[in-house]
């Protein structure tokens, strides 16, 4: 069907077992057409088109409640409510979001963009509806990768002690982006393999026998009880915690989902459906990853599956970058070992794991264990290199500052995908890392302008590891650049990086920043002092003086991340402690939330681009009279 | 016995049994009388004297890791670790900590202060010790309230699933500060109410009919090993995760608890050892105490149980001010709720549970979900009030940006126990919250001055409930002053409190810091202008344009939190946008961690005191001249 027609699910209610089967075709080979010519989330939206028709036809959006745990497995959601039309803009800016978006439909009821959220909001959402005395359905989806980090662990905990009802399906797919980790997917491993499901499964045949779909439920009621009760609830950790079980249920049948829907609709408590679903479903290329490389994806030839990269193949990722350079340390020093919060591809440590793989820790999507996990591996004389993207470090703040920084643990902490990542939009952009790391005692935070400083810095980190090392790496990939294990860089030093006597104004700048402003000063023919100012913890006071002192040159601090708590309000902090009388032109975001896109067109939004800086450099040289 | 002589803990492995049991008696009425007169943690400690003993007893410390998660509940660590002739100076400045600490004893291998980080640590030290191919134990002691704080939950879903032998002492004491809540209480209660209990306590009496204490093991083991097999582990959560169970046992016994850790100590797993304690053991006072009074107690009188107050009676505390008029709005909005994270009490919000039991929620040790259920609650129309302390706020960082900023949802938020708070020390004071919170967009952050102020801005959020508001109270007590629920206050207003047309300098505080230096001034007969800079976001940039463009006399910005990502750097951020050349004093906490002791005396030692202030004015008045 045309699936660009669709106004809302109601529609849903009236197909056949045959109808939504095809439906469910269509939708897939909509969403990898799609997806190959946009880029975005393909195999968790592959693996959840039946579980997503299932609901909508069971329950009633937008009055019953259905949400999506990080919502970026929402895409079917978002066809089946009348958004298929928009997915040609799917992640662009102003398009369509490639998460849930309340401003964007009323059946989408929750946002998120970071996991573990779901559970949280619905327990509060059953305990409001029951307040007002209304009975609609609540029914989150959870991966199992999701249903592990930690506040879905509280949120589980908080439901089991209350009597309003959830529905809460577990999606579980057995990976989270790339493998799932932990004594859950044990559990979960275990009750997959559990003759129960065979069993539920050649029940649920012989139920369909006795009734046409839509119609055999209530002829099956009496016949679904006694079913229940010979086994279909187990005895599961969800019991445990005081919540009904229902499953394992096969993901991909429309019919059985349906069933099992219906009867989770009826239980008068809370319940845990849990779904047994196959990531990248009907997508070969997709199906058989492992790795999560068709977790998010850029646009691909459906045939071939090959990405069709923009991308320059001479330049490397500085995920893979500091990856490789920790990997040389690896080799060299055995106490070294390396963590990630599920993030083993995105950060680009494969080659470590594969290498060392007694000395490289997944934890699973839990960012809070991650970083004390980190600090307990350097009490006992470990020395942990752990990598999280900005903006889901921020999830573990209070362990960075109370467990890391204020025992002033050792450590190398690589903030990956810091400042505007583009397309995820507002939820990932990691442009609050400065503010909150920079306050916190001890800790030493630093941005390279390109590979060497990174390979430099990390040497640095390693030769003397007795702080708190953080390191900003932006999105992107940049010329590798190869140095020796033994080449260093002094901690608290910033550089002038191009200067002529006659210079006209001084820019400072950090991080992949200083690199474009050096480039496009020199197609400009511009006189301007270019500082690297890597280090924003500790500032080189020696520098930040002289430049605020010696002249009355104008001076321009060019920042992608929020101007509240940057690198311009540590030095206007410091100048004011000198009793240094001086301002600024101070280029940074404002004080709001960043929209999706492309950077460069987040960047020229904001006014943080290029032009943005060079205008503002002649502004400030042509207006100024020399000495 | 005299506890202060005590070196360290092996004497305790020559011990009888009763000689053990003496040495408890000993201990508890040590913990009480010392208590009594510094003030500390109390129920705590007394509910976990026999286990601490039996651990010390069972482990060797240092070789061997045994720490308390939080640490609040070591102090029989401490004295049976040498450290009992220090409790004359438990809690206060440069004495004792009422926390384990690093630097105090080689026997306190962890440090903590804020719920559930002890198992992560353990993790960590587990994989370390197994790389390093050591073998001793690590035992870390968990409360039952803290143990489904997220990030313990993540911490067991690792464990789960790695080789990595961990003994986790579940100390079950069926409360954390006030009574444990959630579906992993239930679960623990069914446990504890289960025959295994008493079943279990009769076989380890005929286990010790059989053997003397401390050679009988050997001659047991075969016994012990049908005894596990007769069903002494149970199918738990702890096996759903993966982990081997041992209990539930006796905490008070300290024969059973040497007998069950003795056989944690022979499994080849990973173990849980579930030990039900009583707290507050052997004080009636503190064991008829169901609202956690005892927990964290001031000096009292031993006999009758009264605290000595040094306090003014006719002064209420901020806490009590704000939850009294939240009180008065839920008699009139029926869609207003309230939720704490296990802080009924010190959030001073008993009487909101009262008189609103349906109304108000504790969702236990779990500020992430806490945060996220508040969202939920906004999203689905109730207008939800939460009291968190500021250092457990930094917990919740990402929920307070992710789900409630970024979706711009309306709620009222107090940080509790911000600024200094004295005895708890450096991981308890809440200097970060103005640095973390004030650069999250569509915040409004607020300091009240007094009870009026605090109760208007309750009203301003009520009558104008369509932001995000925090609103950050200190610890202590003040004038109560009652004020109609319509007298409401101007968002992002500032005020002049105290100015003559001649004043010598402006001076800038808020919060509580404002009537302290009013006073002060007027006694000191300073001509001061005193500005009540009660919005830290968003600021009144009027007055503030004002203020530092009108004249050229001195400015001082006055706070008691860390100078980085402070009012400060706000102020001049704003002033260098706005091309304002000025620079001000500015006294504040410098880049490190404050220790414990009184809030004067952290004050004095910070410089940050009334003194320091005040001095600092004297010396701008003198030292200008006056047009």
């Amino acid at each position: 069907m045309d699936l660009t027609k669709i106004k809302g699910p109601s529609f849903l209610k009236e197909l056949t077992e045959k109808e939504l089967n095809d439906l469910a075709k269509d939708i897939r080979q909509f969403i990898i057409e799609s997806v190959s010519q946009t880029g975005g989330h393909l195999s968790s939206n592959l693996g959840i088109v039946e579980l997503t028709i299932a609901l909508h036809y069971v329950f009633n959006s937008p009055e019953d409640k259905i949400f999506f745990d990080v919502g970026h497995q929402c895409y079917v959601h978002k066809i089946l409510t009348g958004r298929a039309k928009d997915f040609t803009h799917l992640r662009k800016f102003n398009g369509l979001s490639g998460f849930q978006k309340r401003c964007e439909s009323k059946h989408d009821v929750w946002e998120a963009g970071h996991s573990s959220t779901a559970l949280s909001a619905a327990v509060a959402m059953a305990i409001a509806r029951d307040l007002n005395k209304e009975s609609f359905s609540i029914v989150p989806v959870v991966g199992d990768g999701a249903i592990v980090g930690g506040e879905s662990l509280e949120a589980l905990n908080h439901l089991g002690s209350i009597n309003n009802k959830v529905i809460l399906i577990l999606n579980d797919n057995q990976m989270s982006i790339s493998k799932s980790i932990g004594g859950m997917n044990n559990f979960l491993n275990n009750v997959r393999m559990s003759n129960t499901y065979n069993k539920m499964k050649d029940d649920y045949r012989s139920i369909l026998q006795h009734g046409k779909l839509g119609e055999g439920v209530y002829k099956a009621t009496k016949y679904i009880k006694d079913f229940v009760k010979r086994g279909f609830i187990n005895d599961t950790i969800f019991e445990d915690f005081g919540i009904d079980y229902l499953g394992p249920v096969d993901g991909h049948n429309i019919v059985e989902l349906i069933r099992v829907l219906q009867l989770a609709q009826k239980n008068k408590k809370s319940v845990v459906v849990h779904v047994v679903t196959e990531k990248g479903k009907g997508y070969s290329f997709a199906e058989n990853d492992q790795e999560g490389k068709w977790h998010g994806t850029p646009p691909f030839n459906v045939k071939n599956g090959r990405v069709l990269s923009s991308g320059n193949p001479s330049k490397k990722s500085w995920s893979e970058i500091i990856s490789d350079q920790v990997l040389q340390w690896m080799k060299i020093d055995k106490d070294i070992v390396s963590i990630t919060p599920a993030m083993i591809k995105g950060s680009a440590m494969n080659t470590l794991f594969k290498v060392f793989p007694e000395r490289c820790f997944d934890v699973g999507i839990a960012e809070e264990h991650a970083l004390t996990f980190t600090a307990g591996l350097s009490i006992s004389q470990k020395k942990p290199f752990i990598s999280v993207y900005s903006s889901f470090l921020q999830r573990a703040y209070d362990q960075i500052n109370h467990d890391i920084a204020r025992m002033d643990l050792p450590c190398l902490c690589s903030i990956d995908r810091a400042g505007i990542v583009g397309e995820d939009g507002p939820t990932h952009h990691g442009v609050f890392d400065v503010s909150i790391l920079s306050p916190i005692p001890n800790i030493v935070l630093f941005a390279p302008k390109d590979a060497r400083e990174l390979r430099q810095f990390v040497n640095t980190a390693f030769h003397n590891f007795n702080k708190p090392y953080f390191i900003r790496i932006p999105r992107g990939s940049i010329d590798d650049i190869k140095v020796d294990y033994n080449n260093q860089l002094e901690l608290g030093t910033w550089t002038i990086e191009s200067c002529k006597d006659d210079y006209k104004m001084t820019l400072i700048c950090y991080g992949d920043n200083v690199e474009k402003i050096k480039t496009i000063i020199k197609i400009k023919h511009l006189n301007i002092r270019i500082i690297n100012a890597r280090f924003i913890k500790p500032i080189d006071e020696d520098m930040v003086h002289k430049i605020f002192t010696e002249n009355d040159k104008p001076i321009l601090v060019y920042e992608t991340i929020l101007k509240t708590g940057s690198l311009g309000s540590i030095l206007l902090t410091y100048c004011n402690e000198k009793h240094i009388l001086r301002t600024f032109e101070h280029i940074a975001l404002a004080d709001h939330y960043s929209k999706q896109g492309s950077v460069q067109e987040i960047y020229d939004d904001e006014k943080i681009d290029l032009d943005t800086v060079i205008n503002k450099c002649e502004e400030l040289t042509n207006g100024k009279k020399e000495n």
